[in-house]
């Protein structure tokens, strides 16, 4: 490596980025196999009641975080500190919501950092809202287009429980009738009809910005990607990502008999300028 | 919405997040077409030769990103701004370099977002390091091991294309016999014998933390995920991304001919602490 | 297409290979919708009773196969001759039995067609063997093996339903301590133990002759390759049928959500003699 | 198993099915590994040159199926009797033809076996009707339109290799414009305008036959489904088959890396009558 500047200058070091036990009012995913894991808010007092047993808050509270903790018939829980997975896969939802495979696919296709600022629309649950916000901290900013007033107010309660509220702009708008912002660095659309709204994100998308739209049927993408074309991006693609899981264990290992055969195609471009 | 405190309060708005034109030295996509496309640094004076004519980077000094421009031979090119996925794909390499489907995958199942503090090896070309710099700006950081030398200096150069080389301390070490940093967040494996890192990986994480592997074999899976089981680790679960192009076109929509059918599987789990 | 032999000679014709009409006693599958058919036997005298009324045997017999008929309640059925596939599909079964998909590609990389005579191992429900039977006819034979005199019942019940049983013997026999039969066709096996009836394959088939292993596991598979390649048989393969339904209807056309992600991998070989 | 029918009455029998020898003028099919392999026909006093040296077929002669001989050079190849799926894969061809696979299916879902009288179109290179008429053997017949002559010579030659043109009328026809045959038992699409056919299909279906169509874009399946609907056909169906190899060897085994990502769709349906 010779003497460039990242060379391994502190070998050994104690890294205390982050809290590490829990307190009141946390949120704690208590994890009891690969089916059954519940996200809670630890409250003073309470108690949580599952078909293997209760389980006491207050005996969590001050404990480190990965604690394994007893229910009342003796079976084994872990607290665990919810990832962004935990609050996608628990969020409230009246919709269908995304899956972390096609969310952590479109930050990536639509470029999206710390820093980003990004248009979304439909708010919906929030889930991919969620997301968005957790990725763009702490600078960047969420404005979440969604028509439905009643969708807001659950989104809301997701954004509050993965703690990224402070990093989003909820707007009760239709974006198919326009974009307030503008210069932002991606637009991310998970709409029935994305296509109404590509005009609307070519105006709002800084020079070479991208643009990413979830749909899952073939129609939508082929309206979506041809309007996309008359819109002046480029770099215009479309792809599934199929998630197959694994049944692994020794002397028996296999994919899954039961998998999730199609959530949708993501489309992806980026703005080039007029000639 | 009601009154919460996320509605609209400025509807109309003009974001200057990032600066918008073209400056001497910075990296610059020359996109071409879905198949072609050059990651170039602007050089006063120079031009740069494709099999479609040349470009002199003098005339995109003080343009917009995501102009247009022509070569010599009169073929409209774009300017585009790299994202990760170019500096992925675009990425020096001696050796297989990771997808972005399996990158991003890898980055939403470790639970690493911003200031997540990050082990990872082997750093390799410096592709999956470029992308967890990336994801944990500004205030995480990511310590890359890596026994071959000759590989930093090509991951180095890879990072500072993507400048994200100050998040990042590259350790010219073998994460086989130890890791120096204790209570990370995340610890993310791409080694041909990743079960030899487990036991250091649990000393490293913090109590609920997340490790994530990834290895091309079902042997490797299969020995990864037995010994995650041994060494207190939950949530353990292993799949695989297969991304499907699709070839769009009104009238004439299908799936992509040839399609890359495996690159590996991604293997993750979260520790627990010992009873 | 000039004078070759295969000339168009007698352009308008009438095929009658088949009789059209059904009979008592005929195994007719009533059709419902793509979620509910019945394959049943036409009994005189006799109704069969579904959630959308009652369906009385006497009216179909004498019409022709196709021929739509109403229920009590009023609802259309379709009386449709039961192909290969519905003998399969709608088998008494006591075990998983094979999916089309697999016993199609089974068939082709054994090799098999009118006229082979085919070992098999194990009998297990019937549905591979009606399907070998099926596709040997009317020269060919099976000699299906079983240890579970059981599920021999179950077999002959399915076999006579699809009337195939006289092409076929059942020999209740463990196929891993020797195979009767001397140069067979092919040898199919769907076992736990693949790999220990190879060397009896090997015996049993004539030279070039086929070997097909059905197997759920990987570690099933490379237990039966390793073998095969140490028993002299050349052009050892392995590969898994993924099957996807499409939800077909204009404007909203795409893969269906849900999907079988796994029944088993295919590995067939060939038996090259010894030097 | 008690005292049916089928009990296994001779448990030592030697199968003579098939002739075990070469011999001059038949077509063999010479085995190096899994990438080489090459369809011959066994000329007398002649030789076959190959990247490994020569082998000659005077020295196959009377030998056993399944032989091994050594070229020139001293490399070993095994004289095989080609199977069906080699008929197809080494047809001379001047389109792309069919997978494997998707014959294997549309013979499985067209209800198709021997005795089986099946109307196709086009003929093409004559891989799929190969596949037809192997199936459909001894006493079934296929009748395969075509309109460009100059493929019927094409498909001759691969018919005649396989020893399978005396089960087929090859008919230089439009099928879009009519079918001669009446009371056939399926009809097998392989056409630009599948759709076209499908009132000709009708007409020239028995009762409950099974129509099967291919088609490598999603607009094709559409039009196809829609008018199968619209044409009393039941039972309507489309899926596709992903085959994926998997490359297996003892401590490395995983898929392939490269993969045909896409063939075509198969659709399916039966003919009800009309009320």
């Amino acid at each position: 490596m010779g003497t460039h500047s990242l060379k391994d200058k502190s070998p050994n070091k104690t890294i205390m980025p982050k809290r590490q036990t829990i307190q009141e009012n946390d949120n704690i995913l208590l994890y009891l196999n690969k089916k059954r894991s519940y996200l809670v808010k630890v409250e003073k007092g309470k108690s949580f009641h599952t078909h293997k047993g209760y389980l006491q808050f207050d005996s969590l509270i001050g404990k480190k975080l990965g604690t394994p903790l007893f229910s009342s018939l003796g079976v084994e829980f872990v607290a665990l500190k919810p990832t962004l997975r935990d609050f996608i896969f628990k969020a409230q939802r009246k919709t269908q919501i995304m899956y972390p495979k096609d969310i952590s696919l479109i930050v990536m296709f639509g470029g999206i950092g710390p820093g980003s600022h990004v248009v979304e629309a439909g708010t919906g649950a929030g889930a991919l809202t969620t997301a968005l916000a957790f990725y763009v901290k702490p600078k960047g900013r969420v404005y979440s287009y969604e028509i439905r007033s009643e969708f807001q107010e659950i989104a809301l309660k997701n954004l509050k429980k993965a703690k990224v509220e402070s990093f989003i702009e909820l707007k009760n708008k239709d974006i198919t009738l326009g974009i307030d912002e503008k210069n932002v660095d991606a637009v991310v659309l998970d709409l029935a009809t994305p296509w109404l709204a590509i005009p609307h994100a070519y105006s709002a998308l800084m020079g070479s910005g991208n643009i990413v739209s979830f749909s899952p049927t073939i129609d939508q993408v082929v309206k979506t990607a041809g309007v996309l074309k008359e819109n002046r991006f480029v770099d215009i693609g479309t792809f599934e990502c199929i998630m197959r899981g694994m049944q692994v264990a020794f002397g028996k290992t296999r994919p899954q008999t039961l998998m999730t055969g199609h959530t949708g195609y993501v489309t992806y471009a980026r703005k080039a300028l007029k000639k």
